[in-house]
């Protein structure tokens, strides 16, 4: 694959066209390690805007960070005994350290649970100790056989957070509200329209009583799990002995909750907003929002062109209409390329907006403005560029959005349809469809088999199709649920 | 140790004084895995305002952050043949992935050098790709038997900087302005003075060509290497084929430099500002910069000194004076906890400032105030008190800095002195000793072996003592470099 060739067309091979756009735009790249990707300053651009957007809002919702050890005893993954079936076939396993054989083998943590409860158990005796509402920001290693940039890697980043409470309704609430969290920070920032709702108990975390997870409509109409958030229940407490005295003076064990969202996330930003010209990201993550490109043909052109749109970085950067939240603004001052080539490069690295600047322009006191979202291309006066420019952005954020869920909303099923009109649709286009369950694991497993489609989730009430289906798609029978089916990654 | 029990003194024990305080300070606590540490929010809130403002500083100087692999073969690592010497023997290798023993062994990056010079070698093919500026936010492993909390741990997070460039000058200049970041930050914002200078060839890096450090004198007169900025010369560009074609047309090999600093920065804090009441946590990096302790006798005083606590809050935190950089506030609320057990609890936690709030200070429209770093008490007047508390944070960030610079004076001993009384110095009380050195490692290691004392570095003119010793402090011989001896952490 050459750079100046044309990406693969996302109709003729969606897989293809993923791998070329997060090769081609910079975001990440093969390492020599199997398996792990290295993230580079363009992905991890868009990484550090994600981060920062979630911090603020688990700082906001009471919790503080911290940090734990990456290497974990083998036989704490052991303690809590559906966890260790979950995570111990894919663990990366140290057995030497210092030129010796260590006594017992570690893991290298593919989550924290573990770890982090043995800390609780030792920081809290009483009801006053908790709540304990803690996240950390960390990677974790999963000895994944089939791996695909930012989507599944050997290695990847993430956070997790991990609460401790006294009461069950407490956990619930807050395994509830950080659910809540990530769909804010999915439609608000990564503009990726989510379906939230609660996993069966075979789709469940290794551990968990409930998992709630993020259900975002890639292109190819195949979900993306975006964040999941856990009600531990008093499973790992049981295991790690996490008690603590309540106000009668009683020892209960407490309730946890556990909730991640990792760099599969700009996968997933990646596979609802790219089109066949390359990338397209949404104004808050993007770490440059606005390139601008002087044109020049001569020396002279080329001083006060290069002036000009300095002028106008600084005018655009230094506006505080929009807060501490600086406009970020780039100027492609490359010799020896022609505008054209740099269009076509700011295209496929996705940055939102391109203001052309020409003599032409500046004798009219206007630029140029071409939106990357629909391409729309516009004269803006260079009098109140910046709330013109910011404005846009605005909008674009706004329509990032509603494209993608009318996209999403176009490839939902939720009429009633057969189970052979279902076989059709997962072997075919795809889709998100809202069917009944009869509750049956069995169904559940039969329909995976057969299809590769499973339920992403139970709906919640929002969602559902209303006065929705009444029996199961698969069996006839009366329905349990409404769920989601979907072929996923 | 219970918590109630007074910290051992300083003078009695400082190692045990040292743990103490990083435990009942809550910056961390021991893991269950042998030499690795839990960072607990209070440690890891400063651990974030120090990579805020380091951050700022690298984009200041155009690096950009990436992400590269936390597993890297062992064969990389063989590559450049003092880099192996170096890291091996403190290797932790994982053997087994997925259950599988894997074909080759991968270690668990103890610096990135080798992954990242390799990925590098794949980007730059034309000297218009250089140079490249990166930085990496990562943990790392290195498999040490003595182990201290902050200071010496098996994993520990850090930031590595990676760069290539076209000619050897570059470089130099890169590694000497990146030694200046440090210095800045650590002068700046730690209030820790740092000696810079040049380390031997028996203290550089494994693999370097040249290895720069700031070296910081703690409480015990002992020298804690807080950062070092490597030249790597073409050493790894050769090892790794990482090639560009200069302008001529001819095939160049890189010149590279990397630069690290990691919580061990916390370790030093500790120990240069600590007293025997606890930590003392210098305001640009306190997580907490002020604790309002508002006191009450009754129910009715209680809500109307909450409100004013709050009030107060409200005014300190929306105080703009310091632009973007709000002051940050804590009311200790806390039911059945006297005003002395608390201001007792702030001071064993460093809070740079304490606001005492009570009814007769409200009604003289005034509050009580104490320093944590001289105990200085002051009345301030509640009108302007935003600025006379910005002010105050200010004065003790500035007089922190001014304490630690001369007590490391006080300290150092910049007088010719002989070798006897050198090792009597070693021995007891520790200081910087400005010696001659006739150049020869073996006189180093001689040195090392007799005292543990070893060269710090060359120190920069700037640091030298002027018109400093002619003759080797060993030896006699005239002198070649003056250098720093000191025992190290």
């Amino acid at each position: 694959m050459s750079d100046d060739k044309k990406l693969t067309p996302r109709a003729t091979d969606f897989s293809a066209w993923y791998n070329e756009v997060v090769l081609r735009a910079q975001l990440a790249d093969y390492s020599p390690v199997r398996g792990c990707m290295v993230i580079r300053p363009d992905g991890y651009g868009i990484w550090e805007r994600m981060q920062r957007a979630l911090d603020d809002m688990f700082k906001a919702t009471g919790h503080r960070n911290a940090y734990f050890p990456l290497l974990i005893p083998e036989s704490y993954l052991r303690k809590e005994a559906e966890h260790v079936e979950g995570f111990a076939p894919e663990a990366a396993v140290v057995t030497h350290g210092g030129g010796k054989k260590l006594d017992e083998p570690l893991v290298i943590r593919p989550t924290s649970e573990t770890i982090i409860y043995s800390m609780f158990a030792k920081w809290v005796q009483s009801y006053r100790d908790l709540p304990i509402l803690i996240n950390q920001w960390a990677n974790v290693v999963r000895w994944e056989m089939r791996t695909r940039l930012f989507l599944r890697t050997l290695e990847f980043l993430w956070q997790e957070g991990h609460t401790a409470h006294a009461t069950h309704d407490e956990a619930e609430a807050e395994t509830r509200q950080m659910l809540g969290v990530y769909r804010t920070f999915m439609e608000g920032w990564i503009a990726m329209p989510v379906v939230t709702g609660l996993k069966t108990q075979s789709e469940k975390f290794a551990g968990a009583l409930r998992t709630y997870s993020c259900e975002a409509m890639m292109q190819d109409n195949k979900a993306l799990q975006a964040g999941t958030s856990h009600n531990l229940g008093q499973n790992f407490a049981k295991a790690f002995e996490l008690q603590f005295q309540d106000e009668a003076g009683e020892m209960q064990f407490a309730w946890n909750t556990s909730w991640g969202a990792s760099t599969r996330m700009i996968g997933g930003l990646v596979m609802t907003h790219g089109d066949d010209n390359g990338l397209r990201v949404p104004p808050k993550l993007a770490p440059t929002e606005v390139v601008v490109v002087p044109i020049w043909k001569s020396d002279e052109e080329r001083s006060r062109l290069l002036e000009a749109a300095q002028q106008l970085k600084t005018t655009l950067s230094s506006w505080n209409g929009r807060g501490d939240d600086r406009i970020r603004v780039h100027i492609d001052a490359r010799e020896g390329i022609k505008p054209g080539a740099k269009y076509y490069e700011w295209e496929l690295r996705g940055v939102p907006l391109r203001i052309e600047l020409g003599p032409r322009d500046l004798a009219g006191n206007s630029c140029m403005t071409a939106r990357r979202d629909t391409r729309e291309k516009k004269i803006f006066s260079l009098d109140g560029i910046a709330e013109s420019v910011a404005g846009v952005l605005g909008t674009i954020q706004d329509d990032m959005l509603k494209a993608a869920r009318d996209r999403r909303e176009a490839n939902s099923v939720r009429e009633p349809i057969s189970y052979d009109r279902f076989k059709e649709l997962m072997e075919g286009e795809g889709a998100f469809v809202y069917a009944g369950w009869n509750g049956d694991p069995a169904v559940e497993a039969k329909v995976k088999e057969e299809t590769k489609a499973t339920i992403r989730c139970i709906p919640d009430e929002e969602f559902r199709t209303p006065g929705g289906p009444t029996t199961c798609m698969v069996t006839g029978e009366p329905a349990k649920h409404q769920v989601v089916w979907a072929k996923a990654y």
